[in-house]
């Protein structure tokens, strides 16, 4: 498996574009985008958990009914989450991008990210449609993935090229963060395409279980979305024989769309709101894998622990709290702790109490832009990661006057 | 009933003192802490649910077993926490400060906070002892309420009187915030006495009863400390008839306790780290108290709603989207959402959509220092409270280097 440019364009039969077309007031910034497949694709997809809803959720939800879609039209700047009419604009962006492509409007996954509660104008985005339509192309991925982005800083592309048998097979996708991001079904923003062929089912089998282990396990700000949600389109143009059932070919897809989605939550949390710092809370030797997801997520969600990461102060007293809080059974006095970083690793926690350790070294591991936690419970043979965000001045600026 | 002075000291046969013994560097700040009753206590407690202990809980326990005890000895500045030694030494606190009063250390409570995973030098504690019980008086209430500050700005002391039948009743207490305070049984140090005669089986009932109103709907951060709790002793000295069962005693006796852990709470989570602003969020016409308690929480604990206050921005969306990951089956149609304070209040939200407001007003309105978030489900007679603090720029700065 190899890592290759293209983002969501990079599997084939797949164009994208993104414009400016007015919902933002920044110019500048593209704030609508289109993803489209020269021919019908299986189509799988997750959804937040939360109860409050953005209306293009249920769209979209409706049109993936039959495990088909062809097309992906988004916006920026408005999340069309708790407006009376949602539910009618969402309808309108499927049928108006239907449309302009000659396609069927169930056909359309809808996604929308930004303020909640303020009414969707459908004017700018039925006279920006045209345009995107003129400016679909392979080489469009990049303003796709521009068009979708929130507060975040840069955008978030990757694909990998694989092979099953015969056939050269891709995946590739974009995502947006940055905020009101927690491990929950489906937390942000994720768009993937591939040229694989394999049906809805196995489609929906690969996306769900994968997202447990990156998606789910990834946190910003421990506030679950009303609106996210990741969508992998599939349109068969690499003509490998069709997966229908596990095997070989699924076992290889599922571990190529392993490396595309651990890659864009690498991203995601990297440039969360306000972040300085990538984290990554690395759980080895739990009784379970239950276990080690809920010490990883309760690591990576700890404020605390976040703050002192901001500061690069090894407060290992934080990261055991954190563990002991998590909500599952496990013996303290058998775990370990180290950080680690590119500048290298140390060791500040040994079998639940405190190591000594050179303070000075410890702080030029944390001046690194990516820190990996390292829990060792000592307690059986599960593991598991989270990857999360430092907290930061910049975060509580972005989110203190966030809607003007 | 009426607000008094005299905070852990007014109720009748209590004494206190705090004192600079040396464990923090500060020596204008008290670290040690002495309450003491002139007879024999029923005792009750509530313990963290972190799995991760501090030695004083494990020690304190064991002390409560026959629900008596007659002093309490707490230090800052060190938690005294994931040490190997942490027992032994919280044992020595509590002989140490039993030998100095002719007491059984048996019926001492300890109790310690600060840094995590630092061992705890019994030194300055074995040092301070002698001077802290030469103090020890009814005017030690607001002395000892400093000994057992951290990042508080200001001490927590609250008092009421009250009758039960002929006697003059008081129960009185002080506490410690500010930061790793989150929902959860017990979580932060609270000390609180009364002269009221009750048995150590109702006084168990009371306290561990009104917590689950109180100090569990209360959130600074979202990270449960490792080493709270929240004792209550009562001396008898009121002579009331000995409260032993159920009944309108027992009714009084727990409105004045209600009384005096809300004004802690509220003072707690006013003076959260970093914070600017007390928030409430008062959630009415839930179905039952479960759903209306999981929201109300849910609400004060979003990172992405305490960023907005310390704004003063009205983004109700971060209202409902916290309403709806709270975990629980409500209708979001039928929520209203206003923000009240001093200076008015605002409806934001009605029915689950949006309303037209005045964003100036709103300003106004959230400019306060004390800001109340109204939720009504409008699905049933339920009502809950929880109380917390505005994301700050100064959370991040105290968190980001605590330890030096």
């Amino acid at each position: 498996m190899k890592t290759i440019t293209g983002g969501v364009c990079a599997a084939k039969g797949f164009s994208a574009a993104g414009v400016h077309c007015g919902i933002r007031k920044n110019t500048q910034k593209n704030d609508l985008s289109l993803i489209y497949s020269d021919t019908p694709c299986t189509a799988a997809a997750v959804y937040t958990t939360n109860l409050v809803k953005g209306a293009p959720l249920t769209v979209t939800k409706e049109h993936l009914l039959d495990g088909h879609a062809r097309a992906v039209i988004v916006n920026s700047g408005n999340a069309n989450t708790c407006n009376a009419d949602g539910i009618d604009i969402a309808r309108q962006m499927a049928s108006l991008a239907a449309d302009a492509l000659g396609i069927d409007s169930t056909d359309v996954v809808v996604a929308s990210t930004g303020v909640i509660g303020q009414p969707l104008d459908i004017a700018p985005i039925r006279d920006g449609i045209p345009l995107l339509c003129d400016r679909l192309s392979r080489q469009g991925a990049h303003e796709a993935a521009l068009g979708i982005m929130t507060t975040d800083t840069v955008s978030k592309e990757v694909a990998v090229e694989f092979t099953l048998g015969d056939a050269v097979c891709r995946i590739g996708g974009c995502a947006k963060g940055s905020g009101m991001i927690h491990p929950n079904m489906a937390t942000m923003l994720v768009f993937l395409t591939t040229d694989v062929a394999i049906s809805a089912e196995m489609l929906h089998k690969a996306l769900s279980t994968d997202i447990t282990n990156t998606f789910n396990m990834l946190s910003i700000d421990g506030d679950t979305s009303t609106n996210d949600m990741v969508t992998l389109l599939a349109s068969g143009a690499a003509e490998n024989p069709c997966i229908t059932e596990e095997g070989e070919y699924f076992d290889t897809f599922m571990r190529a769309l392993n490396t595309v989605n651990i890659a864009l939550c690498r991203m995601i949390a990297g440039d969360g709101e306000g972040a300085t710092k990538l984290l990554e809370c690395s759980v080895s030797g739990a009784k379970d894998e239950t276990i080690a997801k809920a010490v990883a997520k309760s690591v990576i969600c700890s404020s605390l622990l976040k703050a002192a990461m901001f500061g690069a102060d090894a407060n290992w007293g934080r990261v055991l709290c954190a563990i002991g809080y998590a909500g599952v059974p496990l013996d303290v006095s058998k775990i370990d702790v180290s950080f680690k970083s590119p500048a290298g690793e140390i060791a500040v926690c040994h079998s639940g109490a405190g190591v000594d350790f050179s303070e000075q070294r410890a702080k030029e591991i944390l001046l690194e832009d990516e820190i990996e936690i390292l829990v060792k419970l000592n307690d059986g043979d599960a593991s598991a990661s989270a990857w999360g965000c430092d907290l930061t001045y910049d975060y509580v600026k972005i989110n203190g006057d966030y809607r003007t």
